[in-house]
């Protein structure tokens, strides 16, 4: 039922790539079959399954089971193509489910608009766009009720949140974060071609303008370019840094900003230490820029960083907002830079995003919570006989929701480790070298969402070189992160399949 | 009082190096004034101290301040024997702050008994032997009250502790560890010294038997031989194994041993855990040394490795149990060793041997009721009527301790992260090159009292090169991490200085 209604509706969003490829004389073959495939087992599974009492369980499996099996439809067009390294099946579903948990990892070994075609690469970033719109639902219609890794606390701002999905409200909610979200979309795609038409960015036409709008508010990061956004202007860097900002903003804030209530989402506690974070990272990254210490050879495509305010601060800055709103984007090759500032942006793969955006990784809010929640650890330490709460955005935050918290925080950071030991063992196997700090960088780029890392896997290069195994780990993890892992990780438990 | 009371008896120690300093015929200068120094500063704090109703601030102050004075009063002998790079106060503080602490990192320059004597190097081993009994008491008798960071889950299996620290009881079971402590001392002296006479180990001797067993069972590290225990034959590095799997195992799980009650060290689920994550980190790191893939280079001083079953095995066994315990001994370099298998090491800096045991690090324990916690939560997540506590050894680990423990993880990593990232922001203003690898392992080998890590503070080399502002820094760390990280912390909050 469920599944099935997502593929159906889903299969009317190759119409965009098709008008592309009308216009642009490319195949439309791809997209009509990835049309016809989406309808078809929209159908099967809608005609199938019957439910609409959905429990608890259910709803588990058939969000799980939603994100894996669009992904899997959305591999069609690039199989039917059959261009490049993403003709292979495995690589086809790499890029397809990298697109639709808006991760922005590639195994497309050519990323270039005369190999695979607009439309194809149109396609790509309608994935991640499409991808974005499914996060905003699950994040505050779905996952909240499910409890799980303290999901509860992203409801908090999202207007007139009741806990019956089946209310028109959520359906209000839902459709007031998507036009928030396309419209942020159109605005973006305005701002980056109209600095084209301005002449400041000669090669960001109406094409690129779109295609970057459609990944830049998913948090997703894929580019048509092959060196990302280092392609363009430093003017269209500097104006894509607010747009990645407010992707990785929760959402439900704006809905009450444009409802005249700018305050709850300038007193909103995420989004303070959200833009603390992203100024923290960014003065220490572009010091070391400036300093010239954090580059390790100046690339001979870039103009001068070190010394240079101007671009020691945009280049720093940017790929720190690029990372901790998991968008992946680059304006240069962090594979320039010294280990240290690569260190440093390392651990900025960790923090994430705010609740309610499509941002991935471990959150803001939760960060916020643990801290909050440490330091009364301490307070009691002193003071056993008080009793305190702790307190967010002038609610309290129930205990239950702040032990999930901190057993997401633990649990992903176990995976963490556990998948770089993976990753890194079959890297050696395969004879593929990898630094530490590499290997690291794969697991968390996958993971968190983020896309990119070091190494042979940095932001102008690709996760081709992995073994089929490593790939379709990578997929798993890109899957399980997208989800907030707990959901995902509930149905592999044996509790799960029993009353 | 208690402060004046611990120094007053660590007064005496300097007994020990002073007689060996009188049988090697060097300077007893040294000692005298460091038991001078101890009686008379001890003195003085208990003439000052009043107390006797110890309140629960008082206690975290005091054992804070304890930790403090101990290893500023280690420093006299270095400081008046004079002699190489410990002679600076900083460096000073640094190695007995390193020795009290259980820790191992140095920054003696050039380690040989020619250079500073056998009294010197003694007194070195000592410190950590003391400090390793200091940190059994704490683990029983203080910090279970105190309850911070869960560390009540360590008295669990301590045989008759009440909550009432001056009854004969705690006294009785501190008295019943430190006998533990100390047989398992002799004995591993006795078997590294019988071993030398059985002469399959050429260069042990009676100084260097004593000398080890001192830094064994407080999962020191400190060696008087420069190149550690690379120095010995292969049957003292397979002798030391067990010796420093007891170290890292809880000691109350020893008593009931050597009551007739085997089943209470077999049936322990932190132990069984605890053997486990050795095995398996061993066996990981020991294939990848067998297959040649672990190793970058091969030491000329070690015999082949790759293919070498017995010589892998030792050698991935030996680096992985003196990492997991939290000793910090080294049987080889590790710097010739492939990233992917430094990788892998670093990773088991963040296990820790057990509670109840001198070793650092988060602990077993931890991780295993983090572990039984997720799985908790998965379950509810499934079932959310039901009601399902976590379970330790047959007994209920009740929500706070549970809360707790996640705190404490959560803390712990994100002060490794916040550590790295300015001690490696130090190593980048002084010149000091580091690579990201080598940078988290100077973070966490202090934080965690593991001793050495990568680079330039590899096993065979030291912590010199860093500047004084970063050994300060380090210094912290290994204060509060042999302190269990919050139990320090709550002292410098400032609703700990009000009522
Ligand atoms: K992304
Ligand atoms: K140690």
């Amino acid at each position: 039922g469920f599944v099935g209604r997502v593929l159906k509706y889903l299969g009317i969003t190759p119409l965009v790539p098709l008008l592309a490829a009308f216009y642009y004389g490319e195949s439309p073959v791809p997209f009509v079959a990835t049309s016809a495939v989406m309808l078809g087992v929209g159908l099967l599974f809608e005609f199938l399954g019957r439910e609409d009492e959905l429990g608890r369980r259910e709803a588990f499996l058939l969000v799980s089971l939603a994100w894996l099996v669009v992904p899997l439809a959305g591999t069609v067009p690039y199989l039917v193509a059959g261009t490049g390294t993403v003709a292979g099946p495995i690589n086809a579903l790499f890029e397809s489910m990298s697109g639709f948990t808006t991760t922005g990892a590639t195994v497309l070994g050519e990323i270039s608009v005369e190999r695979h075609g607009h439309a194809m690469l149109l396609w790509r970033q309608l994935t991640q766009w499409l991808g974005g719109m499914g996060i905003l639902v699950l994040m505050v219609a779905i996952l909240p009720e499910m409890s799980v890794g303290g999901a509860q606390v992203m409801d908090q701002e999202a207007p007139g949140l009741s806990l019956d999905k089946l209310t028109p409200r959520i359906q209000e909610t839902a459709r007031a974060l998507w036009g928030i979200y396309a419209g942020f979309t159109l605005l973006a795609a305005l701002v980056y071609f109209g600095l084209g038409v301005a002449d400041v960015a000669p090669n960001m036409g109406l094409y690129n303008a779109v295609a970057h709008a459609l990944t830049t508010l998913p948090t997703g990061g894929f580019s048509p370019e092959a060196r990302s956004t280092e392609a363009f202007a430093p003017a269209i860097q500097w104006a894509m840094m607010p747009f990645m900002l407010i992707a990785g903003t929760n959402f439900a804030l704006f809905w009450h900003v444009f409802r005249g209530d700018p305050r709850h989402l300038t007193d909103n506690a995420e989004f303070r230490a959200y833009l603390l974070v992203v100024a923290g990272f960014g003065a220490v990254v572009s010091a070391l820029l400036f300093a010239g210490v954090g580059i390790a050879e100046t690339p001979s495509n870039v103009d001068a960083i070190a010394g240079n305010v101007e671009n020691a601060l945009r280049q720093g800055l940017f790929q720190v907002v690029a990372i901790v709103t998991t968008t992946g984007y680059a304006s240069m090759d962090v594979n320039t830079w010294d280990a240290s500032a690569q260190t440093i942006l390392l651990f900025a793969y960790f923090l994430g995003g705010s609740a309610g955006s499509a941002a991935g990784s471990i959150k803001i809010v939760r960060w916020v919570i643990a801290k909050r929640a440490a330091g009364r650890s301490l307070f009691v330490a002193a003071h056993p006989e008080a009793v305190r709460p702790v307190r967010l955005n002038d609610e309290v935050v129930d205990e239950d929701t702040i032990r999930e918290v901190f057993v997401f925080v633990t649990v992903f950071v176990v995976l963490f480790a556990v998948s770089t030991m993976l990753l890194y063992l079959d890297s050696v196997r395969t004879g593929l070298s990898l630094s530490g700090l590499e290997a690291m960088s794969v697991a968390i780029a996958t993971l968190g969402n983020v896309g990119p890392g070091f190494g042979p896997v940095g932001p102008m290069n690709s996760f081709l070189p992995f073994s089929d195994a490593a790939k379709l780990y990578m997929v798993f993890l890109m899957w399980i992160g997208r989800l907030e892992v707990l959901s995902v990780l509930v149905i592999f438990t044996s509790s799960f399949w029993t009353r």
